[in-house]
């Protein structure tokens, strides 16, 4: 076991005390770094590069020597499963990702095989061990899956959506069927997750992409019982050490009570939700991540620090807050932005961790 | 002045005693109807049609020939404004409006007129009083406009957008110059829906789109205070009637208590939203119209019924719900699960309102 020069990030997931509010950001390796545009170019495809595990590596760490953020995110994509599964990922320029083999009938939901992830993700767990080593313990290592209810969209609708309309009619005409399919899905990312952490990673992260476009009674039923259902297969010791939880639904600031009640460690924010109403709303639960709008970053230095001032204002005293932007930081940013925002939470976030220590 | 034959619509948004829920649904005049694409063929382009006032009145009856709806709609563009204030739009196949010159600087805000809608929208006032004259009573006809920030937002982005760039980047940086701006959008808008009012507009709506985009400061300041100064402006009383306001801001559940601060009588849930809190939030303060998931209609229509049988036994008994899509309907959908949807309501919201009289 390496120590762990900086656990401010692991520390705030479990509300303890800390020194200042911590910060990584979503989508931190990608293509607003020029050093990474230059491995991708080398690397040949995105998923060349994803599936490489000492590319993937590299590219993982490269923010994290231009900018102070407490954490590393693995890099890689939330459609690994179906692609193990044998669904055919592959990406078109300008569209997104698709699948080349869609699920579109029950048969094909009833052949769906649970990935071995130590055999068809290998590629993933290697990446993860290859950057837990390189790491020494500087920052914590996050490891991460789409959502159940996340993945299935994708796979029936063969790719990115707008209206959803193939998943949805699915669930609203076969709820059986889909139930069958998002059980498979939970059991496939509990094992994927579990699998990140024996290789190294120190907190995990469901990202459910597309639960906020569900209504209520739906998102209760067909995303966040599995997104449950995962928790609770989850190994969050290892090696003697917690490893927390974090549960993402992009736009379901509506649903953050029964989020809590889900057992996960701490809920990430997208930027719509008020971090101050969040925190009164969640109570001693979890802790929050968030919530900066990206296209804030677009914003002069000054009001990009003024943004990051008034988050940090809102969620007040204490621990239990990692600061992240709301979604994915967009491609086309200025690196010197996000060096503005990260500066302004390391300069501002003291005041509020005074009785800290 | 016609007598309404049926105004259970005003009634409900007025929370006065009614039989039965109204239903009318988000764009019912459109591509989803074979006599709708006839006409439009015949028009020409979209265009077209919502300038001529003849066949704009013939496709805003269309649905009321098929479906027992409690309202009529104008059939119209929400980007007439900054048409008319000489942005130039215009349409492409599967890409949306675009408007050939943009905002782009101070002096392009500066340059802004407020249009006289009796004369560079006439077109529209025509119709309104057009259809008015045709309904003859049978239902009322809701007039409507884009909101300030949501025609800013197609304005300063020059047609559809994803991130939203180019606005919030100007929000962000030039605060007071959005606000000039928006300023005169909420005056354009007020004179228009006015004018609407005037020419027999029963009811009108303010379509906020891309609200939901915005953080919950930026909605207060950028979106939500326009649309109450537009409110502010507006007559909503017209030879001896009241009539009543409706605010819809897409993804916008998570402010529904400062929505219905701002004088509206009635706001708008998208599907996202349950209807049974969203109830207990605003109290007596609003009526509320919605929201089945636009994409439910693609269920079997013993579905969609439970669907709908839902919806109204969570809003529950009493007046204040007008039944609609949480947005508007899809382009592919079929008629006879729209009238799936309009017979359930019909059925089963009868218990809701049996001390009604």
């Amino acid at each position: 076991m390496t120590f762990l020069k900086n656990d401010i990030f692991i520390k705030t997931l479990l509300k303890q005390p800390v020194d200042r509010t911590p910060i990584w950001m979503m989508r931190q390796a990608g293509r607003y770094l020029p050093e990474y545009r230059k491995v991708r170019e080398q690397a040949g495809s995105f998923l060349d590069l994803c599936t490489n595990p000492e590319l993937a590596c590299e590219v993982t760490l490269q923010p994290l020597e231009r900018f102070d953020f407490d954490a590393a995110i693995l890099f890689s994509d939330i459609l690994t499963i179906p692609d193990a599964m044998g669904l055919g990922l592959y990406f078109t320029e300008g569209e997104g990702p698709k699948f080349k083999r869609p699920i579109k009938t029950a048969a094909d939901i009833q052949a769906l095989p649970i990935p071995d992830p130590n055999i068809e993700l290998r590629y993933v767990t290697d990446a993860v061990s290859l950057i837990r080593k390189n790491l020494q313990g500087r920052v914590p290592l996050i490891g991460f899956s789409g959502s159940p209810w996340t993945l299935a969209t994708y796979m029936v609708e063969g790719g990115s959506s707008k209206s959803f309309q193939k998943i949805k009619s699915m669930m609203y005409n076969e709820p059986r069927l889909t139930h069958q399919m998002l059980d498979k899905l939970a059991q496939s990312v509990a094992l994927y997750l579990n699998a990140q952490i024996e290789a190294g990673a120190q907190a995990v992260m469901l990202f459910d992409t597309w639960g906020g476009m569900l209504s209520t009674e739906d998102y209760l039923e067909f995303s966040l019982y599995y997104a449950k259902q995962v928790r609770q297969l989850l190994k969050t010791d290892c090696d003697g050490q917690k490893v927390p939880t974090i549960l993402f639904t992009k736009g379901g600031g509506l649903w953050l009570e029964s989020m809590a009640d889900t057992g996960y460690d701490a809920l990430g924010l997208d930027w719509q939700t008020d971090i101050a109403q969040a925190r009164v709303r969640v109570g001693d639960k979890v802790a929050l991540q968030g919530n900066l709008d990206p296209v804030a970053l677009y914003a002069e230095p000054q009001v990009i620090a003024d943004k990051v001032k008034t988050i940090l204002q809102k969620y007040g005293n204490g621990s239990g807050h990692v600061f992240n932007l709301g979604h994915g930081i967009l491609p086309d940013m200025n690196p010197e932005h996000v060096k503005a925002m990260v500066d302004a939470v390391h300069e501002f976030s003291l005041p509020y961790h005074q009785n800290a220590m």
